[in-house]
């Protein structure tokens, strides 16, 4: 495959023209979407009427007239079909880390005759530091790794869709099916498929996600929370915070839950951040689902094709079992992500050992895929990671 | 006192350079700087530069190159000023509804043989709200209203400086030492307070607040959470999420809290809102706030005084125990507003009865606070609001 034939391949890429929507550097690849998704054109002007023409004109009345306090189910909405949902399903705000609590917390006043929460210590990191913080407060709950055995005696499982570190996928039907037939509660967390892949949480009871890495809604973007409509009526945010109230407005005393997934809102929306996510979404609302993960799968595979042996491949050898990055594996993978951020190739690094690669369909191209690689081989070959000026550590989110 | 003579004082007002940095719409008299605070001119480049100098060039080495990683903690040093905190004290992000539940979980930690929250039924409903999920959450714990008395058998009391409702202001030294001494921890809310007058909240064991209102820091910007030194070994953060973690990037499995008010970061901050939080503090790193709470009292005795008896005070009257706000009631307050509102006076309503005017000592002079009462007598003198189109009910935040 040579970089003649990977662009006619951009030029017959049903996606080709999304490239142009996202504001790139010249010179760079940007393999870290699934880290922060690149900025959308239409955003910086989406988040300068927020700023100039709702907060500047109108003051506190954008809370009604510019639809700011329904941000969080409009968005919801709006992010749904992304994940299989249907409208009045999602919630957005607050972060990742919030939304799992929300879920997990929610999951065990449900299941209140079971005390083990089962999670898996691959996931991203602050799953389980969520966890271990609702376990302590609460005292009498085991968090257990999901590698360990049986979902028999578990109130709810949580698992990510996609591997941060990896890259692997699991198999979200299979598992959801697995674990409630065993009595728990299956949480989702697809910060890592969104926007890379058709997810369905459907089935689940909750999920949980980040808007800011595929979806490219900016840095720090609201997450979102899903909650199955068959828990509606009865699940219980413990953030139970005056926006999840029947009526905000009335200032009672007593918390009463509003109706829906309306309750798990929590404090006043972050207006500005939830602008940015607006114009992303503007741009979701008019991509093919099924042309994405087409591409991804083909862009992950020529990377790993080219690349071959040069390193040790830490994700599935199989495109269907991973997500839109390829890991691989390299005990000085610090220096020679350095080294190749110096020639213009984005990935990251995660520590122990792991480089990671995230291919953004929307504005990653088969030339891109084609020049990294060709960059990845010779920072390899000629050993250029060695010199010194890359050895200094630099955490990378 | 006659409008010349108004004029008068706001030619001679030492703050009187502040209103021109701010966005004010041309014909309104903006009285709900106590709800969200006015825009600062600053802001929209602020903002700007996020999104497209530091999101779109830097892209994901925003994190480090721009200080987003950071935000919590600098911003949190920049506020510290405003509460009577030092550095290393404050930590930025969420909510206010968050940051209630992590202050009062983290007292309740702390005082784990006491099994009694108090709260205050007049507070801003968020903070109710947050207490029963997270007593009911816990299971055994009672949530007393502070009428019921006093605090020796509580863990924790949470009151709010200023009433939302009626401006009324509470004794933080004296209250906090008489909780203190009857073995509770004290936690402030200084939502209405923060920017309107000297705050000082640094002996009470925690604090928190909201910078969208005084501040002027925009809509959903981030809250913050002041932690006293005293605790920083021993408090725990039940929100436990990465950025709370000692070493984020490390990815270890389990959670271990950093050092100081860090461990109280949750999940990846709002960055976006994080900056127009920034253009808020530049304005403030320049206000003399003992000029901004002269000014303050100054502002609203003239309104008092001019309103008379036209209206029921349901504020104090002396003006040292109220913050910066005026209320009255009206049975049929909120036509009242609504007619106040069409001729340019605009102030708020909260249910039932209470009609709210804030008045922002950066932005708002001598003048407007002579044409918003004229306006208001004119409304009440004429009967305007029996008008059929001030009836319609309306939330307004």
């Amino acid at each position: 495959m040579n970089r003649d034939r990977c662009l006619a391949l951009d030029a017959a890429d049903p996606l080709r023209a999304f490239k142009d929507e996202f504001v790139l550097p010249k010179g760079v690849v940007y393999l870290v979407g699934n880290s922060l998704g690149a900025l959308p054109r239409r955003t910086a002007e989406r988040v300068r009427q927020t700023v100039e023409d709702e907060w500047g004109k109108e003051l506190v009345g954008g809370w009604n007239h510019s639809g700011w306090y329904a941000q969080p189910l409009t968005a919801g909405d709006r992010l749904a079909p992304l994940i299989g949902a249907g409208p009045g399903q999602v919630v957005v705000g607050n972060t990742t880390s919030i939304a799992v609590y929300q879920a997990v917390a929610a999951a065990l006043r449900l299941r209140q005759d079971r005390r083990v929460i089962v999670s898996d210590v691959r996931n991203f990191p602050t799953d389980h530091y969520m966890i271990q913080g609702l376990a302590g407060l609460l005292g009498d709950y085991e968090v257990r790794d999901v590698s360990e055995g049986g979902f028999e005696d578990a109130a709810v499982v949580l698992l990510a869709e996609v591997d941060y570190r990896t890259g692997a996928r699991l198999d979200v039907p299979s598992i959801t099916s697995q674990v409630q037939a065993a009595g728990a509660l299956m949480v989702w967390d697809v910060c890592h498929s969104v926007g890379a892949m058709e997810v369905d949480v459907s089935q689940a009871d909750f999920a949980v996600g980040c808007t800011y890495k595929y979806l490219n809604a900016g840095p720090g973007a609201p997450a979102f929370l899903y909650v199955n409509p068959r828990h509606h009526a009865a699940a219980e945010n413990v953030l139970s915070g005056w926006n999840g109230h029947a009526e905000p407005f009335a200032f009672e005393p007593g918390y009463r839950p509003a109706e829906g997934v309306r309750r798990f809102a929590v404090g006043t929306p972050h207006v500005l951040s939830f602008a940015a996510l607006e114009a992303a979404l503007d741009v979701w609302e008019r991509v093919p689902m099924d042309a994405v993960r087409a591409k991804s799968i083909a862009l992950t595979s020529l990377f790993v094709d080219l690349v071959g042996d040069a390193l040790e491949l830490a994700s599935p050898a199989d495109p269907a079992a991973r997500g839109s990055q390829v890991s691989y594996l390299h005990p000085d993978g610090y220096p020679v992500m350095r080294a190749l951020i110096d020639r213009g190739v984005h990935g990251d690094f995660r520590a122990p050992d792991v480089l990671r690669f995230g291919f953004a369909p929307l504005y990653i191209g088969y030339a891109d895929v084609h020049d990294a690689a060709t960059t990845l081989l010779e920072v390899l070959d000629k050993g250029l990671w060695r010199e010194e000026r890359y050895a200094r550590r630099l955490a990378v989110t």
